[in-house]
Protein backbone atom coordinates (compact mmCIF):
# COMPACT_ATOMS: atom_id res chain seq x y z
CA UNK A 1 0.00 0.00 0.00
CA UNK A 2 1.48 3.01 -0.90
CA UNK A 3 1.35 6.67 0.22
CA UNK A 4 -1.20 8.84 -1.32
CA UNK A 5 -0.99 12.24 -1.55
CA UNK A 6 -2.73 13.68 1.69
CA UNK A 7 -6.24 14.08 1.30
CA UNK A 8 -6.16 13.40 -2.27
CA UNK A 9 -6.55 9.61 -1.25
CA UNK A 10 -8.02 7.25 -4.15
CA UNK A 11 -8.56 10.73 -6.21
CA UNK A 12 -10.36 8.75 -8.88
CA UNK A 13 -13.07 8.03 -6.81
CA UNK A 14 -12.81 10.84 -4.22
CA UNK A 15 -15.54 13.89 -4.90
CA UNK A 16 -14.00 17.54 -4.56
CA UNK A 17 -17.19 17.95 -1.70
CA UNK A 18 -15.39 14.58 0.34
CA UNK A 19 -12.54 16.41 0.19
CA UNK A 20 -13.96 19.66 1.38
CA UNK A 21 -15.56 18.32 4.04
CA UNK A 22 -12.69 16.53 5.12
CA UNK A 23 -10.69 19.80 5.10
CA UNK A 24 -13.68 22.34 6.62
CA UNK A 25 -14.00 19.49 9.68
CA UNK A 26 -9.90 19.87 10.49
CA UNK A 27 -10.06 23.49 10.34
CA UNK A 28 -13.37 23.97 12.01
CA UNK A 29 -11.71 21.93 14.84
CA UNK A 30 -8.33 23.86 14.99
CA UNK A 31 -10.87 27.01 14.90
CA UNK A 32 -12.13 25.42 18.34
CA UNK A 33 -8.91 24.55 19.63
CA UNK A 34 -7.90 28.46 19.54
CA UNK A 35 -5.02 27.58 16.69
CA UNK A 36 -4.71 30.81 14.80
CA UNK A 37 -4.23 32.71 17.68
CA UNK A 38 -4.23 36.02 15.55
CA UNK A 39 -8.27 35.08 14.47
CA UNK A 40 -6.59 34.56 10.91
CA UNK A 41 -7.03 32.02 8.87
CA UNK A 42 -3.67 30.69 7.01
CA UNK A 43 -3.95 31.73 3.60
CA UNK A 44 -4.99 29.63 0.91
CA UNK A 45 -1.87 28.38 -0.86
CA UNK A 46 -0.53 27.63 2.57
CA UNK A 47 -3.81 25.73 3.52
CA UNK A 48 -3.54 23.80 0.10
CA UNK A 49 0.43 22.64 0.70
CA UNK A 50 -0.85 21.95 4.33
CA UNK A 51 -3.90 20.11 3.43
CA UNK A 52 -2.02 18.14 0.42
CA UNK A 53 -5.32 19.06 -1.75
CA UNK A 54 -6.79 21.35 -4.39
CA UNK A 55 -7.24 24.53 -4.35
CA UNK A 56 -11.16 24.62 -5.04
CA UNK A 57 -11.11 21.84 -2.30
CA UNK A 58 -9.91 24.18 -0.03
CA UNK A 59 -12.22 27.31 -1.47
CA UNK A 60 -15.15 24.74 -0.87
CA UNK A 61 -14.18 24.02 2.83
CA UNK A 62 -13.65 27.62 3.45
CA UNK A 63 -17.48 28.64 1.81
CA UNK A 64 -18.58 25.22 3.91
CA UNK A 65 -17.25 27.66 7.56
CA UNK A 66 -19.21 30.59 6.16
CA UNK A 67 -22.40 29.27 5.76
CA UNK A 68 -21.73 27.81 9.49
CA UNK A 69 -21.11 31.17 10.52
CA UNK A 70 -18.09 30.67 11.74
CA UNK A 71 -15.48 32.32 9.96
CA UNK A 72 -15.97 35.48 6.86
CA UNK A 73 -13.45 36.63 4.40
CA UNK A 74 -12.24 40.10 4.21
CA UNK A 75 -10.87 41.29 1.20
CA UNK A 76 -6.98 42.09 1.33
CA UNK A 77 -6.97 40.76 4.80
CA UNK A 78 -7.61 37.08 4.61
CA UNK A 79 -10.49 34.35 5.98
CA UNK A 80 -11.42 35.86 9.48
CA UNK A 81 -12.71 33.78 12.46
CA UNK A 82 -15.88 35.33 13.33
CA UNK A 83 -17.29 32.81 16.05
CA UNK A 84 -15.69 30.17 18.22
CA UNK A 85 -17.90 27.95 20.26
CA UNK A 86 -18.16 28.12 24.21
CA UNK A 87 -17.73 24.43 25.82
CA UNK A 88 -20.30 22.69 28.22
CA UNK A 89 -19.16 20.40 29.95
CA UNK A 90 -20.21 16.84 30.14
CA UNK A 91 -17.73 15.53 32.86
CA UNK A 92 -20.58 16.56 35.49
CA UNK A 93 -23.51 17.86 36.12
CA UNK A 94 -23.26 21.61 35.51
CA UNK A 95 -25.52 24.61 35.49
CA UNK A 96 -24.86 27.06 32.36
CA UNK A 97 -23.27 29.99 34.92
CA UNK A 98 -20.86 27.18 36.31
CA UNK A 99 -19.54 25.36 33.19
CA UNK A 100 -19.13 28.69 30.97
CA UNK A 101 -17.75 30.82 33.79
CA UNK A 102 -14.20 31.71 31.84
CA UNK A 103 -16.37 32.93 29.40
CA UNK A 104 -19.24 35.55 30.36
CA UNK A 105 -21.58 35.76 32.69
CA UNK A 106 -25.00 34.47 31.30
CA UNK A 107 -28.07 36.65 31.72
CA UNK A 108 -31.35 35.12 31.57
CA UNK A 109 -34.50 36.63 30.39
CA UNK A 110 -37.74 35.25 32.18
CA UNK A 111 -40.18 34.56 29.54
CA UNK A 112 -42.96 32.90 31.80
CA UNK A 113 -43.13 31.65 35.13
CA UNK A 114 -46.02 29.93 37.23
CA UNK A 115 -47.61 27.23 38.41
CA UNK A 116 -49.66 24.94 35.86
CA UNK A 117 -51.41 21.08 35.63
CA UNK A 118 -49.19 19.82 33.86
CA UNK A 119 -49.94 16.97 31.37
CA UNK A 120 -50.14 13.50 32.71
CA UNK A 121 -46.57 13.07 31.55
CA UNK A 122 -44.53 15.41 32.82
CA UNK A 123 -45.98 14.73 36.41
CA UNK A 124 -45.03 10.69 35.37
CA UNK A 125 -41.41 12.10 35.29
CA UNK A 126 -41.45 13.85 37.85
CA UNK A 127 -43.02 11.41 40.80
CA UNK A 128 -46.02 13.22 41.23
CA UNK A 129 -50.12 12.33 41.25
CA UNK A 130 -51.35 13.02 38.38
CA UNK A 131 -52.75 16.33 38.90
CA UNK A 132 -51.10 18.04 41.44
CA UNK A 133 -49.51 21.69 39.76
CA UNK A 134 -46.17 21.92 38.96
CA UNK A 135 -43.55 25.44 38.48
CA UNK A 136 -43.05 25.78 35.08
CA UNK A 137 -40.21 28.52 33.73
CA UNK A 138 -39.10 29.75 30.68
CA UNK A 139 -36.17 31.50 29.68
CA UNK A 140 -34.09 33.00 27.22
CA UNK A 141 -30.56 32.72 27.84
CA UNK A 142 -27.94 35.22 26.70
CA UNK A 143 -24.08 35.41 26.99
CA UNK A 144 -22.45 38.17 26.25
CA UNK A 145 -26.40 39.75 24.82
CA UNK A 146 -26.51 37.62 22.35
CA UNK A 147 -29.21 34.62 22.91
CA UNK A 148 -27.14 31.08 23.86
CA UNK A 149 -30.45 28.88 25.12
CA UNK A 150 -34.16 28.62 25.16
CA UNK A 151 -35.26 26.33 28.74
CA UNK A 152 -38.25 25.51 29.70
CA UNK A 153 -38.42 24.22 32.97
CA UNK A 154 -40.88 21.94 35.28
CA UNK A 155 -39.97 21.92 39.05
CA UNK A 156 -41.40 20.02 41.71
CA UNK A 157 -44.06 22.52 42.75
CA UNK A 158 -42.86 23.23 46.77
CA UNK A 159 -39.00 24.03 45.32
CA UNK A 160 -40.37 25.51 42.40
CA UNK A 161 -42.62 28.05 44.63
CA UNK A 162 -39.80 29.10 46.52
CA UNK A 163 -37.62 28.83 43.17
CA UNK A 164 -39.52 32.07 41.71
CA UNK A 165 -38.98 34.25 44.66
CA UNK A 166 -35.38 33.88 43.90
CA UNK A 167 -32.85 36.04 41.43
CA UNK A 168 -33.92 33.71 38.21
CA UNK A 169 -32.21 36.64 35.78
CA UNK A 170 -28.74 35.83 37.26
CA UNK A 171 -28.38 32.22 38.88
CA UNK A 172 -28.77 29.15 37.42
CA UNK A 173 -31.34 26.82 38.74
CA UNK A 174 -28.79 24.39 39.77
CA UNK A 175 -27.15 26.48 42.10
CA UNK A 176 -30.57 28.15 43.87
CA UNK A 177 -32.15 24.34 44.07
CA UNK A 178 -28.97 23.37 45.86
CA UNK A 179 -29.46 26.36 48.44
CA UNK A 180 -33.09 25.53 48.83
CA UNK A 181 -33.16 21.74 48.86
CA UNK A 182 -29.68 20.72 49.24
CA UNK A 183 -27.31 18.77 46.89
CA UNK A 184 -27.99 17.28 43.49
CA UNK A 185 -27.57 14.04 42.80
CA UNK A 186 -27.44 12.75 38.92
CA UNK A 187 -29.51 13.93 36.21
CA UNK A 188 -30.35 11.76 32.83
CA UNK A 189 -29.67 13.64 30.04
CA UNK A 190 -30.34 13.05 25.97
CA UNK A 191 -28.44 15.14 23.18
CA UNK A 192 -30.34 15.84 20.06
CA UNK A 193 -29.82 17.87 17.01
CA UNK A 194 -33.04 19.51 15.85
CA UNK A 195 -33.52 22.24 13.35
CA UNK A 196 -34.97 25.40 14.70
CA UNK A 197 -38.89 25.67 13.72
CA UNK A 198 -39.17 29.26 12.73
CA UNK A 199 -40.32 30.87 15.93
CA UNK A 200 -37.28 29.08 17.86
CA UNK A 201 -35.02 30.59 15.45
CA UNK A 202 -36.70 34.03 15.94
CA UNK A 203 -36.40 33.82 19.53
CA UNK A 204 -32.93 32.60 19.29
CA UNK A 205 -31.72 35.60 16.63
CA UNK A 206 -30.88 32.16 14.59
CA UNK A 207 -31.38 32.07 11.14
CA UNK A 208 -34.86 29.68 10.43
CA UNK A 209 -34.02 26.41 9.95
CA UNK A 210 -30.69 26.66 12.33
CA UNK A 211 -29.67 23.23 13.98
CA UNK A 212 -29.86 23.17 17.55
CA UNK A 213 -28.75 21.11 20.47
CA UNK A 214 -31.60 20.00 22.13
CA UNK A 215 -31.27 18.85 25.77
CA UNK A 216 -33.70 16.85 27.54
CA UNK A 217 -32.67 16.59 31.20
CA UNK A 218 -34.09 15.03 34.31
CA UNK A 219 -32.31 15.93 37.11
CA UNK A 220 -32.42 14.29 40.96
CA UNK A 221 -31.38 15.51 44.14
CA UNK A 222 -29.20 13.29 46.01
CA UNK A 223 -31.39 11.23 47.55
CA UNK A 224 -33.10 10.52 44.51
CA UNK A 225 -36.04 12.81 44.26
CA UNK A 226 -36.33 14.01 40.60
CA UNK A 227 -37.33 17.69 41.12
CA UNK A 228 -36.10 19.37 37.59
CA UNK A 229 -37.49 18.21 34.09
CA UNK A 230 -35.85 20.84 30.97
CA UNK A 231 -36.05 20.54 27.52
CA UNK A 232 -33.08 23.27 26.17
CA UNK A 233 -32.27 24.59 22.68
CA UNK A 234 -28.66 25.65 22.39
CA UNK A 235 -27.77 27.31 19.03
CA UNK A 236 -25.35 24.91 17.59
CA UNK A 237 -23.19 27.62 16.24
CA UNK A 238 -22.59 28.85 20.07
CA UNK A 239 -21.96 25.97 22.04
CA UNK A 240 -20.77 22.56 22.02
CA UNK A 241 -20.39 19.99 24.80
CA UNK A 242 -17.55 18.62 25.72
CA UNK A 243 -16.69 15.11 27.98
CA UNK A 244 -14.38 12.19 28.25
CA UNK A 245 -15.96 8.95 28.20
CA UNK A 246 -14.10 5.68 29.05
CA UNK A 247 -14.20 1.93 28.02
CA UNK A 248 -14.60 0.38 31.17
CA UNK A 249 -16.85 1.73 33.70
CA UNK B 1 -49.65 32.78 43.50
CA UNK B 2 -52.45 30.74 41.32
CA UNK B 3 -52.53 27.75 39.18
CA UNK B 4 -53.11 29.01 36.07
CA UNK B 5 -54.50 26.78 32.83
CA UNK B 6 -52.07 24.19 32.09
CA UNK B 7 -49.71 25.17 29.28
CA UNK B 8 -51.92 28.44 28.93
CA UNK B 9 -49.57 30.52 31.38
CA UNK B 10 -49.37 33.86 31.39
CA UNK B 11 -51.92 33.72 28.54
CA UNK B 12 -52.03 37.80 27.71
CA UNK B 13 -48.13 37.54 27.05
CA UNK B 14 -47.33 34.00 25.85
CA UNK B 15 -47.80 33.56 21.84
CA UNK B 16 -49.32 30.47 20.36
CA UNK B 17 -45.81 29.64 18.43
CA UNK B 18 -44.72 29.57 22.79
CA UNK B 19 -47.56 27.32 23.57
CA UNK B 20 -46.68 24.95 20.62
CA UNK B 21 -43.03 24.21 20.82
CA UNK B 22 -43.71 23.23 24.73
CA UNK B 23 -46.40 21.08 23.56
CA UNK B 24 -43.89 19.44 20.76
CA UNK B 25 -41.38 18.96 23.15
CA UNK B 26 -43.75 16.83 25.33
CA UNK B 27 -45.00 14.80 22.30
CA UNK B 28 -41.21 14.26 20.82
CA UNK B 29 -40.01 13.02 24.44
CA UNK B 30 -42.86 10.72 24.92
CA UNK B 31 -42.40 9.26 20.75
CA UNK B 32 -38.92 8.77 22.05
CA UNK B 33 -40.11 6.98 25.14
CA UNK B 34 -42.16 4.70 23.48
CA UNK B 35 -45.53 6.41 25.26
CA UNK B 36 -47.65 5.39 21.95
CA UNK B 37 -47.31 1.74 21.56
CA UNK B 38 -50.13 1.79 18.63
CA UNK B 39 -47.93 4.14 17.03
CA UNK B 40 -50.59 6.16 16.84
CA UNK B 41 -50.93 9.54 18.77
CA UNK B 42 -53.92 10.61 20.66
CA UNK B 43 -57.00 12.51 18.84
CA UNK B 44 -56.25 16.25 19.05
CA UNK B 45 -59.02 16.80 21.10
CA UNK B 46 -57.33 14.59 23.47
CA UNK B 47 -54.06 16.18 23.37
CA UNK B 48 -55.92 19.77 24.02
CA UNK B 49 -57.29 18.57 27.23
CA UNK B 50 -54.90 17.21 28.50
CA UNK B 51 -52.08 19.79 27.88
CA UNK B 52 -54.81 22.31 28.46
CA UNK B 53 -54.06 24.45 25.83
CA UNK B 54 -55.61 25.42 22.76
CA UNK B 55 -56.32 23.35 19.49
CA UNK B 56 -54.38 25.43 16.96
CA UNK B 57 -51.42 24.96 19.31
CA UNK B 58 -51.19 21.42 19.08
CA UNK B 59 -52.15 21.67 15.80
CA UNK B 60 -49.15 23.75 15.41
CA UNK B 61 -47.02 21.29 17.66
CA UNK B 62 -48.06 18.27 15.19
CA UNK B 63 -46.93 20.21 12.38
CA UNK B 64 -43.43 20.92 14.08
CA UNK B 65 -43.00 17.28 14.31
CA UNK B 66 -44.26 16.63 10.36
CA UNK B 67 -41.41 19.05 9.89
CA UNK B 68 -38.85 17.52 12.30
CA UNK B 69 -39.75 14.35 10.10
CA UNK B 70 -41.05 12.41 13.49
CA UNK B 71 -44.68 11.97 12.42
CA UNK B 72 -47.09 11.66 9.91
CA UNK B 73 -51.12 12.88 9.15
CA UNK B 74 -53.34 10.31 7.53
CA UNK B 75 -56.89 11.15 6.51
CA UNK B 76 -59.13 8.88 8.43
CA UNK B 77 -56.62 7.33 10.55
CA UNK B 78 -54.65 10.32 12.72
CA UNK B 79 -51.53 10.95 13.59
CA UNK B 80 -48.82 8.75 13.13
CA UNK B 81 -45.40 7.95 14.12
CA UNK B 82 -42.87 7.45 11.19
CA UNK B 83 -39.37 7.70 12.96
CA UNK B 84 -38.03 6.63 16.88
CA UNK B 85 -34.10 7.95 17.14
CA UNK B 86 -31.75 5.49 18.56
CA UNK B 87 -29.74 6.30 21.38
CA UNK B 88 -26.13 6.14 21.27
CA UNK B 89 -24.57 5.32 25.03
CA UNK B 90 -23.03 8.36 26.02
CA UNK B 91 -22.72 6.36 29.49
CA UNK B 92 -19.71 4.75 28.49
CA UNK B 93 -17.29 4.37 25.42
CA UNK B 94 -18.78 2.24 22.83
CA UNK B 95 -18.66 1.69 19.01
CA UNK B 96 -22.15 2.03 16.60
CA UNK B 97 -22.90 -1.52 16.22
CA UNK B 98 -22.57 -2.08 19.98
CA UNK B 99 -24.25 0.97 21.51
CA UNK B 100 -27.08 -0.51 19.13
CA UNK B 101 -27.00 -4.24 19.08
CA UNK B 102 -30.62 -4.00 20.30
CA UNK B 103 -31.71 -2.21 17.24
CA UNK B 104 -30.77 -4.25 14.05
CA UNK B 105 -26.94 -4.26 12.83
CA UNK B 106 -24.95 -1.78 11.27
CA UNK B 107 -23.94 -1.99 7.35
CA UNK B 108 -20.86 0.15 6.74
CA UNK B 109 -19.76 1.01 3.13
CA UNK B 110 -16.24 2.03 2.77
CA UNK B 111 -15.53 5.30 0.38
CA UNK B 112 -11.98 5.64 1.16
CA UNK B 113 -9.61 3.88 2.88
CA UNK B 114 -5.06 4.16 2.64
CA UNK B 115 -2.85 5.95 3.65
CA UNK B 116 -2.46 9.38 3.54
CA UNK B 117 0.49 12.18 4.82
CA UNK B 118 -1.78 14.39 7.27
CA UNK B 119 -1.84 17.84 8.01
CA UNK B 120 0.25 18.99 11.23
CA UNK B 121 -2.93 19.08 13.36
CA UNK B 122 -4.30 15.66 12.83
CA UNK B 123 0.07 14.47 13.79
CA UNK B 124 -0.14 16.23 16.65
CA UNK B 125 -3.66 15.00 17.67
CA UNK B 126 -1.99 11.58 17.31
CA UNK B 127 0.84 12.23 18.63
CA UNK B 128 3.13 11.43 15.55
CA UNK B 129 5.93 13.32 14.32
CA UNK B 130 4.89 15.49 11.09
CA UNK B 131 4.85 13.94 8.04
CA UNK B 132 4.56 10.46 9.55
CA UNK B 133 1.72 8.86 7.21
CA UNK B 134 -1.68 7.94 9.09
CA UNK B 135 -4.21 5.58 7.42
CA UNK B 136 -7.34 7.15 6.96
CA UNK B 137 -10.98 5.56 6.40
CA UNK B 138 -14.08 6.53 5.58
CA UNK B 139 -17.27 4.94 5.96
CA UNK B 140 -21.36 5.71 5.48
CA UNK B 141 -22.83 3.78 8.11
CA UNK B 142 -26.64 2.44 7.69
CA UNK B 143 -28.87 0.89 10.05
CA UNK B 144 -32.07 -0.69 8.37
CA UNK B 145 -30.66 -0.12 5.47
CA UNK B 146 -30.97 3.69 5.83
CA UNK B 147 -28.07 5.66 6.24
CA UNK B 148 -26.97 6.72 9.98
CA UNK B 149 -23.96 8.36 9.72
CA UNK B 150 -20.55 9.31 8.03
CA UNK B 151 -17.74 8.67 9.64
CA UNK B 152 -13.85 10.25 8.93
CA UNK B 153 -11.28 8.29 10.59
CA UNK B 154 -7.43 8.68 10.80
CA UNK B 155 -5.62 6.00 12.57
CA UNK B 156 -2.41 5.13 14.19
CA UNK B 157 -0.42 3.78 11.03
CA UNK B 158 0.77 0.19 12.53
CA UNK B 159 -3.16 0.01 13.94
CA UNK B 160 -4.81 1.25 10.98
CA UNK B 161 -2.66 -0.69 8.19
CA UNK B 162 -3.60 -4.01 9.82
CA UNK B 163 -7.07 -2.63 10.41
CA UNK B 164 -7.30 -1.72 6.47
CA UNK B 165 -7.40 -5.66 6.07
CA UNK B 166 -9.93 -6.09 8.81
CA UNK B 167 -13.59 -6.71 7.81
CA UNK B 168 -14.39 -2.94 7.91
CA UNK B 169 -18.16 -3.37 6.29
CA UNK B 170 -19.99 -5.26 9.29
CA UNK B 171 -17.46 -4.62 12.52
CA UNK B 172 -16.75 -1.30 14.96
CA UNK B 173 -13.29 -0.02 14.30
CA UNK B 174 -13.44 -0.34 18.36
CA UNK B 175 -13.79 -3.97 18.45
CA UNK B 176 -11.22 -4.41 15.39
CA UNK B 177 -8.86 -2.34 17.53
CA UNK B 178 -9.29 -4.42 20.55
CA UNK B 179 -8.79 -7.41 18.60
CA UNK B 180 -5.37 -5.75 17.29
CA UNK B 181 -4.33 -3.88 19.63
CA UNK B 182 -5.39 -4.57 23.00
CA UNK B 183 -7.87 -2.62 25.67
CA UNK B 184 -9.17 1.12 24.62
CA UNK B 185 -8.99 3.20 27.49
CA UNK B 186 -10.79 6.92 27.38
CA UNK B 187 -11.79 9.19 24.45
CA UNK B 188 -12.26 12.70 24.48
CA UNK B 189 -15.18 13.89 22.98
CA UNK B 190 -17.19 16.71 21.16
CA UNK B 191 -20.94 17.10 20.26
CA UNK B 192 -21.81 19.95 18.29
CA UNK B 193 -25.19 20.60 15.95
CA UNK B 194 -24.12 21.57 12.64
CA UNK B 195 -26.55 22.02 9.43
CA UNK B 196 -25.93 19.29 6.46
CA UNK B 197 -24.04 20.76 3.65
CA UNK B 198 -25.04 20.29 0.12
CA UNK B 199 -23.25 17.16 -0.27
CA UNK B 200 -23.32 15.48 3.05
CA UNK B 201 -27.13 15.68 3.19
CA UNK B 202 -27.07 14.06 -0.49
CA UNK B 203 -24.85 11.39 0.83
CA UNK B 204 -26.93 10.61 4.22
CA UNK B 205 -30.27 10.71 2.42
CA UNK B 206 -31.52 13.67 4.16
CA UNK B 207 -32.63 17.09 3.22
CA UNK B 208 -30.14 19.75 2.51
CA UNK B 209 -29.33 21.71 5.53
CA UNK B 210 -30.81 18.71 7.72
CA UNK B 211 -29.69 19.28 11.56
CA UNK B 212 -26.76 16.70 12.09
CA UNK B 213 -24.79 16.09 15.15
CA UNK B 214 -21.21 16.05 14.64
CA UNK B 215 -19.15 14.42 17.03
CA UNK B 216 -15.15 14.69 16.91
CA UNK B 217 -13.87 11.90 19.08
CA UNK B 218 -10.01 11.16 19.88
CA UNK B 219 -10.00 7.88 21.35
CA UNK B 220 -7.03 6.41 23.31
CA UNK B 221 -5.57 3.22 24.05
CA UNK B 222 -6.17 1.73 28.03
CA UNK B 223 -2.29 2.50 27.97
CA UNK B 224 -3.07 6.07 27.37
CA UNK B 225 -1.58 6.33 23.31
CA UNK B 226 -3.79 8.52 21.18
CA UNK B 227 -4.89 5.76 18.19
CA UNK B 228 -8.14 7.08 16.76
CA UNK B 229 -9.31 10.39 15.69
CA UNK B 230 -12.51 10.82 14.06
CA UNK B 231 -15.40 13.32 12.89
CA UNK B 232 -18.90 11.67 12.85
CA UNK B 233 -21.61 12.93 11.19
CA UNK B 234 -24.90 11.26 12.36
CA UNK B 235 -28.52 12.29 11.45
CA UNK B 236 -30.44 14.06 13.59
CA UNK B 237 -34.02 12.62 12.59
CA UNK B 238 -32.20 8.91 13.42
CA UNK B 239 -30.35 9.09 17.06
CA UNK B 240 -29.92 10.70 19.93
CA UNK B 241 -27.29 10.58 22.55
CA UNK B 242 -28.07 9.44 26.18
CA UNK B 243 -26.01 9.20 29.36
CA UNK B 244 -26.44 9.89 33.30
CA UNK B 245 -24.29 13.34 35.10
CA UNK B 246 -23.26 13.10 38.27
CA UNK B 247 -23.44 16.59 40.13
CA UNK B 248 -20.12 15.35 42.21
CA UNK B 249 -16.93 13.45 40.87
Amino acid sequence: MGVTSALDLNDARRLRSDRARQVADLLRCQIQRGAFESGVLPKEERIVAEFGTTRNAVRDALDLLRAEGLVERLPGVGTLVTAVKVPHGLHRLLGLNETLHEHGDIVNELRAGGRITPPAAISARLGLPEGEPVVYIERLRRLGGVPLSLDQTYLEPELGTSLLAQDLEHEDVFVLIERLSGPLGRADLTIEAVNADPHSAAVLEAPRGAALLLAERLTHLADGRPVDLEFIRFRGDRLTMRGTLHRSL
